[in-house]
């Protein structure tokens, strides 16, 4: 692991349950703690208290995990011409060997139990479902396994400086989509050809990245359908954009496992007085929930700040949703910490990234909503989507 | 369950384990016995030896299952802004009021309990872990819960005509971009260049698309990167292709839930003799495996007829992986059923869709692979990969 701070928080908060170690399978959480975005294969993190960390994963991912991890690697075959295994096979004998010389024996082990979200690493993805746990279990009878999902989230809420840099890398490439997105939304187009069209400009940008896996999912939504973007997902669909119809892109980008979530409204031809308002409204709401954000402030407060400005425009019964949650290892996870929710427990750190998204809906009219990544510094915040 | 078939299948395969019900956490076992294949949000799906299908869903993926699947639904809210509930909690109790009702109290329940792979089906998936299993349990402790993984797979390699006539339609979409491939692969380009281009190729023919919800990875490895490709997974970078470079697009492409996998290679200018040789081997082989195809055969015979002719071509070595594998639910799974493998127990079926990739890698040098798509008629073989 090349980020020092990352392992020294990653020790830190065993130290404090206290663990010895922990076993993790699933990909975001194998990034926070090996600095490794598996692919495809099924890959295993061990990570202990005394700071060893080790993978166990497919050989055919080691070139990319030695490039971006320090972990010790124990690479498997997944498949052979000569016999058909299943991977869970293929990895138990690589796990019991590191868990031996680790002595794991009768540790405290931390591992995710709990229903989670894991943003696309890949066309497909592994999912252990209930068998790794049983495999430690197996494993390691005396040992005894922990629920560790809650000290997982709040450590990939608070971000070291290594992972903002990444995280910023992943907004840095969203730009190219959203430099050409005004334009591509015109009267009579259809939702996909704009959402085509800025998918490949986003596309094309890559092409001198130093990122090394790259992704973009980019939607178009006008008119009434945008209006239903308050759901936990976007949707492209074939509708033809109408003259004054209100229309969001939406994206969520993705630079080597470092996530955004990002939102832009525009509109056919020229705004008219109601749009105006309810641009007014969301800019103002955006600004006021920028103003409270700061280490030390309740996470409810920048929920607070934003839709008392939006009540005050009238919108407040339209603004149906939380003004944010967690993003950068997840891409769209309404549970990510720090949940910018009326109701919300959570208080702004240092490092903690999520988005702010301030928005009306009408049925059947349309949507109006800005979505910025931001990342709470010393004393303030910085927007990493400034565009 | 618009899928008269498959749900005919899937009581036929309940009774003969036998089992009360199957519950079902992932998305493409969802996809397969309810005809819904969720977005983002956590969903259950139950479905008894009756034939009663019950899906829990999150209310705003309400509209997507109403339009795929006959199952009742019954939604949840996964975020309100009174309360922060987790989603497991929340969908906890339209569960529990399903199973009540369905009197699953005593039941035998088919559930997924192993390690498996999930196409991404969003920026962002739900994985239940180790907790849908321990739900159930929590909600009906006198029920057995049955590992039902293998049946599961054993379901998803037999296609129904329906879920035929979708995997075409991933494939159709498929085309665009490997209409340009050919030209799209030149000296002096980056590999990233190029992908983006046919990526942009494939967004851009969606624009009139009937499927609601269509993905697509694109990829380009040119020569030694080329040669990498055996891996289980794809990677373009930056490198420049150089003139007699063998250049190969590999693409997932996705129709509501159903997926393809294909490849194609190109040679960067005219191609000389080894390269020539190359293709000769990889089309004849191609050409020996779809021969052999029809029901009652042995997937290895399959994988024989094509090894053999890359053998006698003396590319035995260079072809490095088995024939192919079951596609269709997943994208890129070399365990999926049928396992075209020197080893595989597996018997073709009719309706079994796969891939058929002969290929020669030849480290630092370049790779050439062939991947199509096809599936087992009642006498023989439909390649669904003619382009």
């Amino acid at each position: 692991m090349i980020d020092v701070e990352r392992k020294r928080r990653v020790v830190e908060a065993m130290k404090q349950l206290p663990l010895d170690a922990f076993i993790c399978g699933s990909a975001s959480e194998i990034l926070l703690i090996t600095g490794y975005w598996p692919v495809i294969g099924p890959s295993v993190a061990i990570f202990t208290v005394e700071g060893d960390i080790h993978l166990v994963l497919p050989e055919d991912e080691v070139e990319l995990a030695r490039a971006s991890s320090e972990a010790s690697l124990a690479p498997y075959k997944p498949s052979e011409l000569s016999t058909i295994i299943k991977p869970i096979e293929a990895l138990s004998c690589p796990l019991r060997r590191v868990t031996a010389r680790l002595a794991l024996f009768k540790a405290s082990i931390g591992m995710q139990i709990h229903q989670g979200m894991q943003p696309a690493s890949y066309a497909s993805n592994s999912v252990f479902r209930s068998c790794l746990v049983d495999l430690v279990q197996s494993l390691l009878p005396q040992a005894k396994v922990v629920a560790s999902d809650d000290v997982m989230e709040e450590m990939k809420s608070r971000k070291t400086p290594a992972e903002l840099d990444q995280i910023r890398k992943a907004t840095e490439i969203a730009k190219a989509g959203f430099e050409i997105a005004g334009d591509a939304v015109r009267e009579g187009r259809r939702e996909a050809e704009v959402a085509a069209e800025v998918q490949a400009a986003f596309q094309c940008s890559l092409k001198g990245s130093k990122v090394q896996r790259s992704y973009g999912y980019f939607f178009c939504m006008s008119g009434p359908n945008s209006a239903r973007a308050s759901a936990a997902y976007a949707r492209t669909r074939q509708r033809k954009i109408e003259q004054n119809d209100l229309v969001m892109i939406h994206a969520n980008t993705c630079a080597d496992g470092y996530w955004t979530d990002i939102t832009r409204t525009y509109t056919a031809g020229a705004p008219d007085e109601r749009q105006k308002a309810m641009r007014t409204a969301v800019a103002e709401a955006r600004n006021a929930a920028l103003d409270v954000v700061r280490p030390g402030v309740a996470a409810r407060d920048v929920d607070c700040a934003a839709r008392n400005v939006m009540a005050a425009h009238g919108f407040g019964d339209a603004f149906r949703h939380s003004t944010g949650h967690g993003v950068g290892f997840a891409a769209a996870n309404g549970n990510a910490l720090p949940r910018i929710h009326p109701q919300s427990p959570d208080v702004l750190d240092v490092g903690m990234t999520f988005n702010i998204e301030p928005a009306a809906y009408f049925d059947g009219y349309g949507g109006m909503r800005h979505c910025d990544v931001v990342a709470v510094t010393v004393d303030g915040v910085n927007v990493l989507t400034e565009f």
